[in-house]
């Protein structure tokens, strides 16, 4: 698995210097107007790397907060969902659901295959249509990347939800969250974005914040309501934020868009491809 | 407020050059052998500063994930606790628990005054008696410090658990976890410790792993018992750890006891003395 020193490791990528840098810059006060250029920036860039006009949220937590704040908030007790699983990161979203409450069904491949969209439909039909589908983009246990292009399509002809865990891929591997219609799509700091670990991002469509209202699920931290209101409210984060993590992502961020989404998605295909043809 | 400048603002104190340049290190792989040290120094370290022989966890999160893990490990639905409350913070407590399906009693003061502890043994036996007392320790939006110790002994007498937001507090104004009987207290890297935000610490006592053995509300990242078990079982932490953060707390942590906590306290008491008069 040459592939673990690029980018399917589990870990960590390396953060660049300058990356590393603003995160040794004195830190501003997150309740003072310092601060708000630097979140605001953040969440437009986040929504540009998402290819989404939704909201994105940022969280201090790493990425599995992010997961479980996508079934605290979409889902209820009793729901049934349906997890496509072919890693052990998959296993994580059947973890998640289970603890809180949801009747979990589980289209399972053998790990390090690609999930088959064609059999989402039947599995679906099969337990009578499921509330939320969790998908895997790039498994990191086994660096596997699932088509959630054509998974999601399956899913929403159905009218279920789609979430996606990106932690390991979004800003790598190719995701449209509005072209694609995915309702909750979690990501992290710490891989392509190439910022230390500690910030998890999530994006919330239409239907994914109308779910929300009707989850009864107890949530505080991780509810999303909070979020957007302190944002709407006082352009603000409603608990205090990963400062320094956040000063690094900016610069992260902006360095992402200065190579270009196109160019930095270009590279990493190759790169890819070199890995897997050694 | 002169004292805003100085350790009472609900925003982060500054932090410290060679904090900052932690930061900036080349961030280690945390499934590595490198990073076990850092984080079994932090751990230590961290007991320490608690003055407990229990254990402290280390969340990626900021504050408020700490004090919602309390809340979602120690109680279940129906249970009914009581917040002792003088001022914005502890009203986080009476949100939290409110949101867990907690039957919250207060025992109110006016913003500003300090809880005065003769009042809570009536206060418990009027409403029957709690599962947990929430105590806050330096009650952030007004300054004002609540003398937990004798709180936590009138609480202790009528066999109830103990929890206390020490965010703004460990490390800045005398806190013995054990000898005071504490049961879980969270505090967080942004205030005395003075390394940016973004990490939540929690002691458990051993009581209070007892009462989350028999704890019943859904929780996965905040779940007490997987940070023990990956700990246990591998040195590790269970989710990604926010690595970078957890440099700068090594090093703030080793500046802490260069200095010695008593100095450290005393240094606290002096400079809050000479804020308050003026």
């Amino acid at each position: 698995m040459v592939g673990k020193q690029y980018l399917m490791t589990p870990g960590p990528t390396p953060v660049p210097p300058q990356v590393l840098a603003a995160l040794a810059e004195p830190i501003v006060h997150h309740r003072g107007l310092d601060f708000r250029p630097i979140y605001e920036r953040c969440l437009e860039r986040l929504r540009a790397v998402y290819q989404t006009a939704s909201d994105v949220l940022l969280l201090a937590a790493s990425g599995t907060g992010g997961m479980e704040s996508v079934v605290a908030n979409l889902c209820r007790p009793g729901d049934r969902v349906i997890v496509v699983s072919a890693g052990r990161f998959a296993e994580r979203w059947v973890d998640i659901a289970r603890t809180w409450g949801c009747t979990v069904e589980r289209l399972a491949y053998e790990w390090g295959s690609s999930p088959a969209p064609e059999d989402l439909p039947e599995a679906l039909e099969r337990m009578g249509g499921a509330k939320v589908v969790f998908l895997t983009h790039s498994e990191t246990s086994t660096g596997a990347v699932a088509d959630v292009r054509e998974l999601a399509a399956a899913a929403k002809a159905t009218g279920a939800l789609v979430a996606v865990d990106a932690i390991s891929s979004l800003g790598a591997v190719p995701l449209a969250t509005d072209e694609w219609e995915l309702d909750a799509v979690v990501s992290g700091s710490q891989k392509a974005l190439m910022t230390p670990p500690g910030l998890a991002f999530v994006s919330v469509s239409d239907r994914a914040w109308e779910a929300g209202r009707e989850a009864t699920s107890p949530r505080f931290y991780f509810d999303w309501r909070q979020y957007k209101e302190s944002f709407q409210k006082d352009g603000d984060s409603p608990f205090t934020p990963a400062l320094s993590l956040m000063m690094g992502l900016r610069v992260a961020l902006d360095r992402y868009f200065e190579e270009g989404q196109e160019a930095v998605l270009e590279r990493h295909r190759l790169l890819s491809t070199a890995v897997k043809e050694g």
